[in-house]
This record gives structure tokens, sequence and C-alpha cells, in this order.
């Protein structure tokens, strides 16, 4: 069977990584704060037009030299794996919040404490419940992950107990039980004031090519970061 | 019990609306474009550095005046419902892709065609699992306010059959069943080539602060546009 996707390497050092980091890391986070002034902004129209034309300015110039498509998964010589175009926590990836999520190796399990504004909004005030269900799957498939037993999403069953305000949320999930490739992760969401909003509970499975993959070179799966 | 959001109402003729629009919705669109460019960049490191700068001049521009906080739901004196910070169909919200969904109000259901570009990833030259529970979710919502039973999401269930290509997508939703407040609605995401990848079911309930709301002005709710 073959992957459904391959990681690609490239020759990098560490200060090469780390300046990488710096200048394209600042540029996403630039954006990041463009989407939601953008957003939020009431200025008059002539003004909204002007940056219309500037931004228009600015993908001409960066899109002059590109990559092809998608971004993907890069791993660098020196050991670093980029998953920069990931929607959750892609670096460079201006519409990830971005999250940063904390792994538990030993207890199998993965956390995170997050900003959601105005841009995931759904109902007036809050968080739309599918921002919530990307962020936990995200976090979910860390967990499985961070467990040993990595995996891809094979379903995911959310109970939502309440609205949850934009602004500060924390989430964790864990690894509940293992059977062979299938792995049950569990875990729940919380407002800013440590509510529970959300519940949910994912079966993530290894897939076959990955497990062919994972025996011929005794390795485990790279992590993001 | 006090509704947990509001609607706000705006004084607004039809041509001011359209006029909005237009300006607002030209700089999202560019934006868009702009954050997927600056994923896939490679350009060198100086040019990113200008482009940042400028970047966050234009924050700083368009910052001068806006909203103090989330979007929110305005509804216009003309009529018009402006759902414009929503993370999936929001006209000014950049990182909405944004799907138009389209309501069928005789069998009570919606369904979209839409496109996920290089920022929606997860797995390599895959969308991200989340982003399919983030669309469905809006989707099924809609659906559900189509069958003229419109509530918030209660639980949401996911089967991911196959990974889903970066691309271009199709997804679906009806009312399956109602039974006084709760609506069970289920539906399916398709890759380009037709093959369904998602499968789902979700239950939607009217909140009792939205029960009250309508019994007392005999209308049903809004719909986004």
């Amino acid at each position: 069977m073959t992957p459904p996707f391959e990681y690609r390497t490239v020759d990098m050092t560490d200060e090469e990584f780390a300046e990488e980091q710096a200048v394209y890391g600042g540029l996403t986070e630039a954006l990041r704060r463009l989407n939601e002034v953008s957003l939020r902004t009431t200025m008059p129209h002539d003004v909204i037009l002007e940056a219309t034309r500037k931004v228009e300015e600015l993908s001409e110039l960066l899109s002059a030299e590109m990559i092809p498509g998608n971004f993907g998964v890069v791993v660098t010589t020196s050991g670093h794996v980029r998953g920069y175009g990931n929607t959750v926590v892609g670096m460079r990836n201006a519409i990830a919040p971005p999250l940063k999520i904390v792994q538990d190796h030993v207890k199998g399990g993965a956390s995170s404490e997050f900003f959601l504004n105005a841009l995931y909004e759904g109902p007036p005030g809050k968080v739309h419940g599918g921002v919530l269900a990307l962020v936990l799957d995200q976090i979910f498939g860390e967990a499985a992950a961070a467990g040993g037993t990595p995996g891809m999403t094979g379903t995911l069953t959310l109970r939502y107990r309440q609205p949850t305000p934009l602004g500060a949320c924390s989430a964790e999930a864990w690894v509940d039980s293992t059977a062979g490739i299938k792995t049950i992760v569990k875990g729940a969401l919380k407002d800013a004031e440590g509510n529970v909003t959300v519940e949910a509970e994912g079966l993530f499975i290894l897939p076959r090519w990955a497990r062919e993959q994972l025996a011929a070179s005794g390795e485990t799966p790279p992590q993001y970061e």
C-alpha cells in the first residue's frame, strides 16, 4: 500500500532553522494581527480601498517565488520537523491561532492554553463550535502520538455542554485505552473561568502504510514543532 | 433566562449594504490571497522582512478606528443580517475559506461546494481533519435552520473514512428527524472525485432563551448571509 503522503528532507543547520523561524514567523504574526484588525476596522472606504491595493502588491511581491502547492511536512538534516502549514499549529500559517501544544510522553497526553480572538467567532461573542472541534482534533492527535500510539482520526465525537466565550481557553486530552492499532483519546475544553464547555472522545487508527513504514525503519514517527 | 448573545441593529440602506460588501469584501479577499502566498513564498529573508514592515503599517492604519471586540451579528434596517465575523462563512473574515452555503427550505437541508487551499492542511497534502469538522458544523447548523428547527450544536460525531486531498470539496447535510426541541442532522463530505471521505451526524438543540424569544416575537430567527 502506498503511503498517502511523504516527508521531504532539506539540508539546513540549526542556525538556519532558527533564522527561518524568526523571519517567516514574524511575517505570519504580523498577518495574524492584520487579519483581526481588518475584521474589526471601521475606517472609511477610501482607506480600505488603499489598504486593499497595498495588500495586493504584497501578494504580487511574495508570489514571485513560491512552492507550487501545499507546504507539507519537511524534515531538516539537523533533525527538525517543519509542519509549518498546519491549520492549528503551523508557524507559517496565518490562520492558525497558533496553538502551542505540550505533550506528556510519560502519561500519554497533550494540553494547550490558547486565545481565540474575534476571527474564531460563531454565535455572537462565542467561539464557533467547529473551531473547538478543530483545536481538539489537533490536541487529540498529539495526545495519541505522545502515548506512543500515533494515528489518523477515525472518529471524533464532541459534546457541547455550553457556549464558549471568545478569549482565553484551555484544553487537555489523554489516552484512555489502546487496543492493537486503535487508540481511544478523551479530553475536554474549558473557558477562561475553568468551566468545561466541550467534552470529546476520539478513536485514532494507525494506517497500514504507516505501520509498514515504521516496521521497516524501526523508528517512531516525527512530531510536529 | 438571559440570551447569551444579542443582535445589534444598524441603520443602513440596500445601497450602503452593497457598497460595504464590495469594499470590505475586497480587502478580505486580498488578505486571503496574501495569507496563502505568505505560507508558500520562498523569497529571500530581506524581502520577507520588508513585507513584514508593510503588513505592520497596514495594521497600524486600519486599527486607528475599530469596534472594541468581536464582530457579532448585526441586522440592518433594510433587513440584511451581517454575520461578517463567522469563521466559516464570514464575508469580512480572512480566515474563512469562505463557504457559500445553499439552504433547501423545502426538504430541510444545506449544501456547499468549496475549495480548501494549502492553509487548510493537516497531514501533508490532505485537509486537516478538524477543518472538515469545522465546515461540517456550519453546514449542519444551516441545514437544521433550513428545516425550520434552528439550534445550537449539542453533539457532533464525525467518521473519517479516508483522507481528503486539499482542493475542491463538497458537502451536504439534511434534517434526519426532529423531536421537540431536538433536531438530528446527517451529512457527508466528498473529495473532488466524489468519494465520501467523512460521514457525520449532529444533534442540534434550540436553547430555552431562544424559544422564549421566538415565542415573544412570533418570528423565525435570522439567517446568515
